[in-house]
């Protein structure tokens, strides 16, 4: 059972260095951390006392990003960017906390946020053998599927009845092994601190992933168990002086996803299909929601969070695909697979994984084929629109569940509930107009993908023209009404068909297709893991040696220098002061996005210009880590992760350290901001000392 | 060879208002007026020499737009995003007349503008029997494409030589006739006065297509000749009261493309295929421009028009996508498709009408096939970049020259020869890192679109990233040197290759696939030219009645009335006034892209807030129009056309008078904010006189 978890990924860095020292790559699993690579190139030494403080003072925000505890008393610390969603969801036309910030001097006025659920990792438990066990080999894919959903479906409700911590069975190595999660989940998160928008994401889009950089990016938050502020029994100590050029430093975050042990046929399907289908997807939105924003002042409000998350999301991927264009790291991945297939042909017993890269091409195939279909019907691309989310998670919750647990779609699953519940009855703000601008312009995406002739189609604009159609279903369905969801939702299926609610008929009437698009798309994927599982019994077999799984936005553990770059023949040094945010204000004549709040003009001469204000390491990050702690060798905070430079968007496929780099806000900066432009000292106070004042 | 004139295009309006009063459609020939139309609906006498005056006092923009004479000393107005390209080009770092205006106070102060060519329509000749006559019926479309190039080059060269004037012969009714078009060319063009683009856009792209608008979209030129200023025989004089309410006014300007006569299959093919390609391509573009700007204010002025122009094609494209995938203007259309061809069944003499529809379908069935390609490869869009355009066109100066001039490549034609050489040895500024950036985009798109593996792609990329090889091919091109250009020009097609350009050996490389592309093109326009002409003569013999044909960039008159409508239940009234321009500031606190210049800001007192300023109007018009006069009924200008509203974005495929308006500036708010705004009242004098004082 341990020999899944000593599988070798094939990266870059490893190919590129082989002989010299070992890259300070990796992001490692809390229950195999880098110990003798630590203890090797930086004599340091992990405990378990150290790994165990560090984990439980982790947390993730399922709304997609990382925090940690900086007090015994619940206090949170994220990113602005990942507690902007939350933020969004509580502000109002007359109050705009996400754009303009917020303090709460008391307890009593802290806010609570909308269905925000926060996690920390309390136990990891291997359980490869036992889903391996219940899929024996031979089985088809469709039916290897199945059994692999219901023997972790039932794995997740044995540890969530008997723990009651959420239980998520992850796969790991693309399906070389399976760990159990248990996450002790909280709902009650009030929002403490956030500063404005304009310091938070200075340099708006254009600067963003890029370095020198001048971000305030932090959002606190306070977590509550029965109304009053959880007690904690791990919390991040705080580091007055903070991360220093040259220190090594940890990351503890949630990496959402990387792509480093795909093969070639993989690559080059994300490389020819995905990215540009993705990307060009995004910028489509990103001009309908930024034409839209400048309307008004108010339209920009709403639109606002989701225009940050589709720049964001555009300028990463931009980046990622750069990477796939570049011969020098698709260039060493293709040799490497293609030496690694050559040495397999003299191992015949390994003769699975040597079938396995043609599996995999072909299942890429099937899915190169399915994937537009799949993508408008069942991934949601075609509906952009929060009501028929709704509408389609009441449709199918009323089908799922009366069927057995292991039988169910994934997310209608028993251990899934009370986080469908949370999203599904959210009284988070709709706006008709906004609803009819994304559904209009997904709707006619629709036509323009599957063809106006499409039988689907006909049958989704039932002969009106794309945004007559999406006024017609945002003006007559009744979802909005949180009460008539959970009715509909206890009602189930009869009650759910009865309702005759337009945006219910819509996914009624997709549904079937969606679905069966749904299944064509798993079993390839079955397919695929079944392959990944066998090449990486075989790397490991034929010499592998320790390394770290794909990210899968679980804990991971990742290390690095603090450290600047050459670029374009001159040195980015490490740490950026507070001074250079002035500077880079005025270069820009403080127009917007580089315009300063009023309380940093009027604050300036107050602060100490020469504080350290971001830094940049050599830490191998991804989009997830987003908010993750930075902490030094004794454990405590030194810095937030923000994201990474424009060079680190490669770091989907191929670590690099000549020029990515991890950037971070510096501790030093945030107490500075607390106490000099925010008046906020008790709240500095207590991340200093890691409780309140009572 | 009369009854080519009187083709009826079939419009939405005609076949929704028969039998009603005729609407206000048409851009209508100048040698085929609607004089019986006004007469019966508006009582109004067009008299030959009011059409003169009119005629002789329009300008064309050879960078796309119209404008008019309005002194006899050469004074031309224009829109300020008419004139952005000429702004942009004068502009440098230090002194950026795009965005902060500029005003000559003296003739010695006027700025030369690089490669701006404006035009003056002097005489329409009909040449449709000639053409006819050298295109015998029974030539396959190949041949018939060759011999109709050659008699056109032949009529324009034989014009050219003989008047002098630049000489085009004009494509009408998609090839049902051809007139000869001789205009008066002056390329000595000085920028007389400009406003900051602040004003001038006020509101930017989100109040672009919308009214109410508060836009001072106006640039002033004056045309030179032998280093003085030319006297004008015709200029329009100044009606300082303006356009009223309800008052019958005229748009005489240059529409540049409408399709309200395609048949069905080619507006599907609009729908479902060139639409959306454009549009994708667009935002795509939008997005590059529009993120590189952010990163610095000289990146910004660089990047301006083009991302001005950008912005502007998406918006007017998305409206008219919106219009193809209505419901009612395709409905109708379809309907009188088939009711003509149901009716061509029993008139045998018209059986190559009733084919004709087919043919077109045909062809468009293989444009479609070829369209991708055709646009990634000959039609410049897989090569953004100045350079690369300067090189091609070197690379097929050599080649074409050497030719007769009939089998030329139609720009390399003698009649095109001054317009090419203007552009060719413009010393326009090129930027490399904007070049690299347009490069390198494009580049990545002609690999996403034609396939990584394509034979063609990899010659392209060279083994390189697209990054890599547009820096490579940027730095290593010598093309910026005018004097190099005009050497290799000189030298023809062996001092061309000898060069070692890489600009000039990329576009070898692809050239003899882009130029079959080309003929591909070529042919199935020529087969669908054919067609067209068959169903317009049916329709002429079986009861047409007087039309216009679609637009061609050539002069048209437009007329209607200053007219407001009902919009969300509430009017919109006819017309703007200044007071509205403050409030519309306020409402977006003043914030880009609403914030004011300072003088406005200075100078609000003094200004009378009651002058109008925006009005809209039942005029039919499209882009090209920008610019265009609006006359009263004694010839005088009114005001200046700007765009149109979103409803008028259908009028690519039909018109309509409901809510469909176009947008002007009024000549009232010209004098008043050159007078109280500008100090400049000397020009508001010329303007109001028709002189200069001496």
């Amino acid at each position: 059972m341990d020999g899944f978890f000593r599988f070798f990924v094939p990266t870059l860095a490893a190919a590129l260095l082989a002989g010299l020292s070992r890259a300070d790559e990796g992001m490692w699993l809390y229950n195999r951390p880098p110990r003798e690579l630590l203890r090797q190139k930086y004599q340091f030494e992990l405990t378990d006392a150290w790994l165990e403080h560090l984990q439980k003072s982790s947390v993730r925000f399922n709304s997609g990003g990382s925090g940690s505890f900086v007090s015994e008393e619940g206090l949170v610390i994220s990113n602005h960017h990942v507690g902007a969603d939350a933020l969004q969801k509580v502000s109002t036309e007359a109050k705009n906390y996400l754009q303009n910030g917020f303090y709460a001097r008391a307890l009593s006025e802290e806010i609570p946020c909308v269905d925000l659920e926060l996690n920390v990792l309390q136990e990891i438990e291997d359980v490869t053998s036992r889903v391996s066990l219940a899929v024996p080999a031979g089985l088809g894919p469709d039916a290897a599927f199945k059994a692999r959903r219901r023997v972790i479906s039932e794995i997740e409700k044995e540890s969530l009845d008997r723990t009651t911590l959420r239980s998520d069975v992850v796969t790991l190595y693309q399906g070389g092994a399976y760990h159990l999660y248990r996450f002790k989940r909280y709902t009650d998160v009030r929002l403490v601190f956030a500063p404005e928008q304009q310091i938070a994401f200075f340099g708006g889009d254009p600067d963003n992933f890029e370095f020198p950089r001048f971000d305030l990016d932090i959002c606190l938050f306070r977590v509550y168990e029965n109304g009053h502020p959880v007690r904690v029994s791990h919390h991040l100590g705080w580091s007055k002086s903070g991360a220093a050029d040259g220190e090594l430093t940890f990351v503890s975050g949630h990496p959402g996803r990387t792509d480093r042990s795909l093969t070639m046929a993989e690559l080059e399907y994300l490389r020819d299909v995905q990215y540009p289908a993705t990307l060009a997807r995004l910028k489509r939105m990103e001009v309908l929601l930024a034409a839209w924003s400048g309307r008004s002042e108010e339209n920009a409000r709403r639109a606002q969070d989701d225009l940050f998350g589709v720049q964001n999301s555009r300028k990463a991927r931009d980046g990622g695909h750069a990477g796939l264009y570049d011969p020098m790291i698709m260039g060493v991945k293709s040799r490497a697979e293609s030496a690694f297939r050559e040495r397999l042909k003299s191992h015949p017993e390994h003769a699975a994984a040597a079938a396995a890269f043609d599996r995999i091409a072909a299942a890429q195939e099937v899915i190169r084929q399915y994937r537009l279909r799949y993508n408008v019907l069942e991934a949601g691309q075609g509906f952009s629109s929060e009501l028929f989310e709704i509408a389609r998670t009441l449709l199918r919750a009323g089908e799922e569940r009366p069927k057995p647990n292991g039988e169910r779609l994934k997310e209608f699953g028993e251990a899934s509930r009370p986080s469908l519940e949370l999203s599904l009855f959210s009284d988070q703000p709709l706006y008709p107009d906004f609803e009819i601008l994304r559904l209009s312009d997904s709707l006619t995406w629709v036509a323009e993908q599957l063809g106006f002739g499409d039988p689907t189609v006909q049958k989704i604009l039932a002969g009106k023209s794309p945004r007559a159609r999406a006024v017609d279903l945002v003006h007559g369905s009744k979802l909005q009404d949180v009460a008539l969801r959970k009715k509909l939702f206890e009602g189930g299926a009869a009650a759910v068909l009865a309702a005759n609610d337009p945006m219910i008929e819509l996914a009624h009437l997709v549904d079937a297709e969606a679905r069966e698009l749904r299944r064509t798309i798993e079993t390839q994927d079955e397919v695929k893991k079944q392959a990944h599982a066998a090449i990486s019994r075989a790397r490991f077999a034929l010499g592998g040696t320790d390394s770290y799984p794909d990210a899968t936005f679980t804990l991971r553990l990742a290390y690095g220098m603090v450290k600047g770059y050459d670029e374009n023949g001159k040195t980015v040094p490490a740490l950026t002061r507070m001074a250079g945010l002035y500077q880079r204000s005025a270069e820009h004549k403080n127009r917007p996005p580089f315009d300063l709040p009023t309380r940093w003009v009027k604050r300036e001469s107050a602060l100490d210009l020469n504080t350290p204000f971001n830094f940049v390491g050599t830490h191998d990050i991804i989009g997830g880590n987003s908010g993750s702690p930075v902490v030094n060798k004794a454990g405590e905070f030194v810095g937030i992760i923000v994201d990474g430079n424009l060079q680190s968007l490669v770091l989907d496929f191929a670590y690099e350290e000549v020029q990515a780099r991890s950037i971070s806000v510096h501790s030093a900066a945030i107490l500075e901001a607390l106490e000099k432009v925010y008046d906020a000292g008790e709240l500095a106070r207590e991340l200093s000392t890691g409780r309140r004042r009572h």
